[in-house]
């Protein structure tokens, strides 16, 4: 029977030229968050269904590759429900596996744990452009440290690694949840509406200021209520005086040292940072997750739309999982845009040495080979890439789309000659 | 609801000591392989439920994580069997994907094609120590090379890797289908039961030539032929004079050119190799895999059991997946074992630069933290590790812990004197 030859739905096969790319930007993700002491883990891509159903992921949780039972524990005549015939799944992210791991390990962890985890992850997302059911994620996390030195690391070590990268500037907007939620309170929103007032402030950029107020007011927040919050937002900057004045103006509603945390994670990153990018405080950076609990960031490569990456503190869900507390803070680098983006522009990964291919003639004969070999390893352990392959009949060709592989260098080995 | 702690059956989580060796052997693979021109691809870990069950997988097929229909295409109602509810499954092993890899994009491919892929798979395997139900599997490949080129740069480029690894001597052991064959008929053993004789000779190692005498004998084979058999073993040699003597021995059994190749194949490599190793003829090689159609070899690690890599021509399988006949030949190394191997002898990653441990006092005026962050900063700028960190009650035992991680040097800063 032939194969299928198309990858499974949604998913795909990665080229050559793809992967050179997407190993130059591991390499320079290990290296550089190496750098900052997080040490690299891993869980297994397949995670216990009890676990992936913990309500921690949200929408995702619907989207979920399931894994059938097997041998005996799988009773096919009396399942009722999906739900009886898996005891496993494909993980949906690195959150829940990394609360779960640590929970396991942590007997045996540094404290604060500086983890990084690149994996992939599987959502049976509706296929689309672009996005894909099988793709990568890269995390790093700092658990066991509350005060505000995890933010700090992992703002500078993400910004560090996007500086290593191929773009002109940046732009890291950090915000944090208990200023979210002193806006609102301030403004006079009820508690239990937050929710519903940051999803609507989310959308921010695509519908602007006039567009959030027509949505408030249409889902029947008071008018005055309403301008109030607007009127915020309006007065605020968008940088470490934008911060003060909140200190001041939110006076009742915000904990001081929420602000002043705030502004010394803005100062310290602007002190040290070594690549071009800005940092600025954008008091409507709401991030999707519910789950942040202090202070939010997400990464923007300027002239490209969209954020590559986002984090912030989640101080409560490690807790939940495991049933001790844990402050956590994270940052998750959009490891599949960044190689898009690179890709699209035709980036070069940096060559460290020569690209030669070896030409033998067809009809050489058998006794003439180690000598060829030799010669070919003499190279390579100069650090070169040989590639040791027959002369084909169209040599042009040959050399042609050798060319278009990145080789340089062409030595053609004859019966008679074998002076390459 | 509280997290199931451990990983799901047979499945583990990864060390940032191991994460460090694995790492590092990886890095290896991608350099040494590159040098020779492999080219890294991927393909997804969810391969189609068809595509698994096409065969060639031998007994993992039994052993396959099969993953539940998604939506309206899953009817639990009307499921006679488990093949009604599954349209997926993890991949088993590297080849089945890359034969439909290979198909699926070979009009973009060179000619031939060197792949190296690295991925994990999953078998439903019976639980034991050291052997997972995930894990990763590093396989090189050229596809559409029909001469002996293919197998010298295979052997060649695993003999390098294994070279640079911490290992004092190992022996690549080789021998050809065809030569195997050859000796069962030159014995008089009729065609068919030469799987059953192979599956016999494989345990030389074990039983030794008495046992696999006696376990043929048991079988049925009228004893001539059993002595004939066993008296080849006993005649040739286990070097290149050995298979010359079998090119005499065996004239009409086998073809010239066959004996011809694995001599130019041994002599090749003995010519160029790098490292303390060693490459034999072995009669009594068999490899497992019925696919193999030419010459078959293994690499071991003097002093330690088993093999950590094996491989060999498989002409025709591929042409069984896609309809077009296509050459290939393959070398897969044991990476799991090799990783275990270094734990086991407590191998330490070459170190680059020093780790530089900042400890800062827990009452620190939050404005003094931007110039901690810049000298980290520069001391990360020259290659070092720097991590940033609060200093504990106990910091006696916090800088054990540190040391334990490789950290080397300490610098604490104080609210009174910031000389870090």
């Amino acid at each position: 029977m032939a194969l299928k030859k198309k990858p499974v739905t949604g998913m795909k096969d990665i080229t050559p030229r793809e992967m050179e790319i997407r190993d130059y930007v591991i390499g320079l993700i290990k290296e550089t968050y190496g750098t900052f002491g997080f040490s690299s883990i891993e869980t297994p891509c397949v995670e216990h269904i009890e676990n992936l159903f913990s309500k921690q992921g949200g929408e995702n949780e619907k989207l979920i590759f399931k894994i059938l039972k097997r041998g005996e524990k799988l009773k096919l005549d009396t399942a009722k429900e999906e739900m009886d015939l898996v005891d496993g799944g494909l993980r949906y992210d690195l959150t829940v596996p990394l609360s779960r791991y640590y929970s396991n390990n942590s007997n045996s962890l540094p404290q604060p744990f500086k983890a990084l985890q690149m994996g992939n992850v599987w959502r049976a997302d509706r296929p689309q452009r672009g996005r894909f059911r099988q793709f990568m994620q890269c995390d790093i996390d700092i658990l066991g440290e509350p005060s505000i030195l995890a933010e700090i690391e992992l703002i500078l070590a993400t910004s560090t690694l996007v500086g290593k990268l191929d773009f002109e500037n940046f732009t890291i907007r950090i915000n944090d949840r208990k200023i979210l939620k002193a806006m609102a309170a301030y403004s006079g929103f009820p508690e239990e509406s937050y929710d519903l007032v940051f999803i609507i402030l989310d959308k921010m950029d695509k519908i602007g200021a006039e567009g959030v107020e027509a949505e408030l007011v249409k889902e029947g927040f008071p008018e005055e209520n309403v301008k109030k919050y607007l009127n915020l937002f309006e007065t605020i900057t968008g940088d470490i005086e934008g911060v003060r004045q909140l200190k001041t103006l939110l006076s009742g509603y915000l904990e001081e040292q929420t602000a002043k945390d705030l502004e010394t994670i803005i100062q310290s990153v602007d002190k040290v940072k070594t690549a071009k990018f800005q940092i600025v405080f954008d008091p409507t950076l709401v991030r999707g997750m519910s789950y942040y609990t202090g202070p939010i960031f997400e990464i923007s490569i300027d002239g490209f739309g969209g954020s590559v990456g986002g984090g912030g503190r989640y101080d409560e869900m490690i807790g939940k999982f495991t049933g001790q507390q844990t402050s956590a803070c994270g940052f998750s680098i959009g490891f599949e845009r960044i190689v898009m983006l690179l890709l699209e522009r035709d980036f070069q990964v940096p060559k460290k040495a020569g690209k030669i291919a070896f030409l033998i003639e067809k009809n050489m004969p058998k006794e003439n080979l180690p000598a060829i070999f030799e010669a070919a390893q003499k190279e390579r352990q100069n650090g070169n890439t040989v590639s040791v392959t027959m002369m084909k009949k169209n040599k042009k060709f040959q050399k042609e789309q050798m060319t278009a592989e990145g080789y340089t260098d062409f030595r053609e080995f004859f019966r008679d000659s074998l002076n390459g």
